[in-house]
């Protein structure tokens, strides 16, 4: 069995997107945020970065095995399955590529953006404004690759589209006052956001963790 | 033969620190970024995302194959060579959670540090602070690992190890005067340092692209 630790957070859900895809059992683990519980001893041992999403999976080959990094993660359970990122070949490296790209900069990009733009009472200006013409840039190189291809790997929906369609509906809900009109003007991340947004799997991990 | 895009960074290093230990043939292209030549649209061909690092490998299997974002071209020369990535279990997740961890975190704010506690003249006390403590974090993270473990991913030298060299040799110089203090008091990091960079390879790597 795999035991997620995660919380309401677009690294989290990934996850557990990842995970509703396969059809995997799993077991939910919320390590809440809010309450510093990501500093306790045992989930450090999980996640030594201090960061959700981790998981355990009991059944790994040699034994017990945790992954922290919501990138190594997608790719650990990708590989165990066989799914959702190919084998070998070019669609392998385009699905590595966008991940990256989400993981390296789309992701930090738009979670500094969160902090200066919304989360922080104090305002420091340069910081909202580097961090906002980021991420109009990132939608701009996403909106270019989606104006061409069906999704961010090719033909083929991957975890590269898992990792990103978190982030981009935060872009558009908890950011949707700096970066929504932007969003709305790019058919192509529309068109993608709407073919992703249908998927049950997708609905049901968007929905992980529930919380009492 | 690969040919390598690069220019004189952290990122553009991990990619030539991993051909030279790999003693693979390859070609280097420039790209200045003081003359935005990445907005060329013959590197954007290449890099959809408008950074360095990027390849293209004309004897990929099924033909020439171009790949942007560091940590992707490293997977896929990893995978290529079947060096310093292990093609399954443990010890091969323990190394995509640590590059992911530079990828996603180690580099980015650092990064962010660099342009707000060193580079940008208009100052943002606020980003300073943030970016600062997140870097001496992340460098607490990083010296817990490297105290009981030899290499990032454990007893073998890998990929995240050559990811995350690069933008250490960073923070002890550009950001010297921010984290330096703070780095000579880790000795697991110091250890780790020395011993990377008394690789042949490495110190080849680090001085690529030279400049006329």
């Amino acid at each position: 069995m795999i035991t997620l630790h995660t919380w309401t957070t677009p690294n989290g859900r990934k996850i557990s997107i990842m995970l509703e895809e396969l059809g995997l059992p799993y077991e939910i683990k919320t390590v809440n945020i809010g309450k510093n519980e990501q500093f306790s001893p045992e989930f450090l041992s999980i996640s030594p970065n201090n960061k959700i999403p981790a998981i355990v999976d009991d059944e790994a080959q040699g034994g017990p095995l945790s992954i922290f990094e919501s990138g190594a993660i997608l790719t650990y359970l990708a590989e165990k399955s066989g799914r959702f990122l190919a084998a070998s070949g070019p669609e392998r490296y385009q699905a590595l590529e966008w991940l990256h790209w989400q993981i390296g900069g789309y992701g930090p990009m738009l979670g500094q953006l969160g902090f200066f733009g919304v989360r922080s009472s104090e305002k420091a200006p340069l910081a909202i404004q580097r961090f906002t013409e980021e991420s109009e840039r990132l939608l701009g190189v996403m909106e270019k690759r989606l104006a061409v291809s069906r999704y961010l790997a090719g033909d083929n929906y991957s975890i590269a589209d898992m990792a990103t369609y978190p982030w981009t509906i935060a872009a558009s809900t908890f950011l949707k006052d700096i970066l929504g009109e932007s969003l709305a003007s790019k058919p192509g991340i529309q068109r993608w956001l709407k073919e992703i947004g249908e998927r049950p799997a997708v609905q049901r991990g968007m929905q992980i963790p529930k919380l009492a």
